[in-house]
């Protein structure tokens, strides 16, 4: 029997549902291992559908979904968007997570959901994509460079500050 | 006569209001300068008013009223921050702009302010607060650090890549 050919026709990328959460959390939890964090995320599928699914969705998602049986099934990528502003350049967008899983790479699914946040983005007016990677992510940064992106840490001496839940709390408090 | 003495006291935080969006972008213009962005920013007034109070706002803010009039009147500092996601720790807090005009500055306006958005994450949940600082703004990163601030650009290598208009139209055209 022929081996059947991976290619993006055989995924269909869409809006994640509710009840997509389980599958989410498991892609979630494959990425925290990726990026070498400790302990793993802190959040579980009930608080994806209890953020995403509310009457204030804190997040947005797109998932990429297998339709063809012999490659698998269910859901094998994920990427994670929520709407920012610039007091410069106004509305703009955040891409949190992309990720898919490896053996499902190298056949344009990860560049298929990169580009839907992308068009959501053109679609409600937001002209500027961000997005963090990791400094030894090499071969990302390769990916996104390829793709028109700039390291702003690097060219405008961006740097990410950060109150972590300790800090927050005492900050409050004094 | 004696010199009124600026105090903390001499001024009230508050959430914005639509009619302040005049005061905003002539802040948003001043802190434009203060970093050295060329042309300044690309938003206006009406902008400012469609994106913060419809359907969806884009952004939330904080302002410092002045309420002696020895010292002056109107806005003299703003916060602008919304709400994030992680798929690592959940909710989270974003503080895009935090700016007071220089003769308001060393009474605490400024912490005032950031605490202002610190006790909102906590309120809705939101356990992390990140923001931006540019590398050479060694005066707010000590005022940052100083309150428990870590950078973790330099602790995890976080970078921040972008994709910009151009980019991101030709991106999603290809």
């Amino acid at each position: 029997m022929e081996e059947t050919k991976m290619n993006l026709s055989s995924f269909s990328i869409r809006l994640l549902a509710e009840d997509d959460c389980k599958d989410l959390i498991r892609l979630i939890k494959d990425l925290a291992e990726y990026e070498r964090i400790p302990f793993g995320p802190k959040i579980d599928e009930k608080v994806l559908r209890k953020d995403g699914f509310g009457e204030r969705p804190f997040y947005h998602c797109f998932v990429a979904e297998c339709n063809n049986k012999e490659l698998g099934s269910g859901i094998v990528g994920y990427v994670i968007f929520y709407f920012t502003y610039s007091s410069v350049e106004g509305r703009s967008l955040y891409m949190e997570d992309l990720y898919v899983s490896p053996q499902y790479r190298r056949c344009g699914i990860g560049l298929a959901l990169w580009k839907r946040v992308a068009q959501e983005g053109i679609k409600n007016e937001c002209f500027i994509l961000n997005f963090a990677v990791l400094k030894w992510n090499t071969s990302s940064i390769e990916f996104y460079k390829k793709h028109g992106a700039t390291n702003v840490t690097e060219t405008d001496g961006y740097h990410i500050f950060r109150l972590q839940k300790n800090e927050l709390y005492r900050f409050t408090e004094n």
